[in-house]
């Protein structure tokens, strides 16, 4: 694992770009699951809903995780996801940045 | 348990008013969750839209429940709930519709 050293100005940068790729799934989300509200119709429509809310759930558990240990690698993923954009990392040293660029492009 | 003997016209009947219930909840669980739907917000709007959906299905499970065994008991509770009319029952035995009423009391 990459070498992190997290500076007080880093973190508050980290964690506002991490709330903010959060809140933009959310909003992904949410207009999925209007979408398919509108277009229910029978018993295995919402139930197809409500699989969707389950891995749903799984996944924004999994993504989301904010320990410093794993957070370039979750940015990586959250840029490659298009959640993210590099300039909203800025404040980040260059050479987390440069680790977070990498993963992006796995 | 009520002694039970199904005539073809009664078995007709009984499937009908049983359809005609169990698309009416449909029409209700839809409604709910599209209201719930328009008013999502947050996570946890999503992770309780998921609870509601998952409880619904133990429900409509438990609740449409075709064996002739305990069908009188279904229809009493369907009427109980407003899900269906005594009327919708026309072409059960009247003593069956006997049943029906009595459970429906409960």
């Amino acid at each position: 694992m990459h070498d992190l050293k997290w500076s007080p100005s880093e973190k508050a940068a980290a964690r506002k770009a991490f709330d903010q790729a959060q809140k933009r799934e959310l909003e992904v989300v949410i207009r999925e699951v209007k979408n398919r509200a509108n277009r229910l119709d029978k018993w295995s429509d919402l139930w197809e809903l409500e699989r969707y809310l389950t891995e749903c759930g799984k996944e924004v558990d999994s993504k989301y995780d904010y320990r410093y240990s794993v957070l370039l690698m979750v940015f990586g993923r959250l840029i490659r996801e298009g959640l993210l954009s590099e300039q909203e990392l800025h404040g980040l040293a260059e050479d987390n940045l440069g680790y977070i660029r990498l993963v992006a492009t796995l």
